[in-house]
């Protein structure tokens, strides 16, 4: 393994190698999420719902339901739905 | 102040009201860096460079020499430039 | 005004100092935004909520419904919700 | 197939947990990218650095040239380097 200024070459292309096919790989699959987002846009579903929908599930079901009841106190607060209470 | 569910109403108000004024005074500041750039690009500056540019002059200068120093090791390392020090 | 390789060394100056005093500013008001946050949070609001309904205020009320309606659809199709119809 | 409010629930869940799962295989290999340069970080390597030989080495070696060139006239016009024609 030769150096170049204290670097080691080998290890540093190996280093780069690894990565860059890992990023391909990544981008490939960011491709496949892109395709199916399409292809469901294509069948009348909302893409950006679906997003919406897809980051919720990731969330626990009961913290869930208890940010959606703040943001529906604060909506409320600024007159931007009626009070939920009511 | 009336609540509504236990949110003070008249202070979350005040806060939102607060934050999208500073918000549209940040829109504002950013359409004019946008209009700069516009500017330098109508003039003939590279505005992707000029924003490379203006990002370095943030950093040391020492600090952005020897970067630039061990930049210039890995990329002759890759083989991307010839040796640095030849 | 000199020039360097052909760049119009005094203009480039002017673009980039005017850049970097516009970038100083939204910075100041980005700072001023999250003074503002950091006060509600204080004062007991949830920011990430805070953060949710100002992003709302922001859409058409109709527009904001109607996904609102959708994104109950999907989540009741998914069995997330009851069925909003229920 | 189950309707809900006219929503092809059968067809929703099949669309979101192929992106759910796509969406899985993406943050795998996010964290392989990341493990690889923890190790190449343990192994003496700057990774910001790294970072920025991988994204150089996505350009075409004239254009990354011919940028470079002209980052340099901007930073010699802007008194930040000697003139590179000196």
């Amino acid at each position: 393994m030769s150096d170049t200024g204290g670097v080691a070459a080998g290890q540093l292309k190996a280093f780069v190698e690894r990565i860059e096919r890992l990023e391909e790989e990544k981008k490939a699959i960011a491709d496949d999420i892109k395709d199916v987002y399409g292809e469901a846009k294509g069948n009348g579903f909302d893409t950006k719902i679906l997003k919406q929908v897809i980051s919720l599930r990731k969330k626990d079901p009961a913290e869930r339901e208890e940010q959606e009841t703040i943001l529906e106190l604060y909506m409320a607060a600024l007159g931007m739905i009626g009070s939920p209470t009511e």
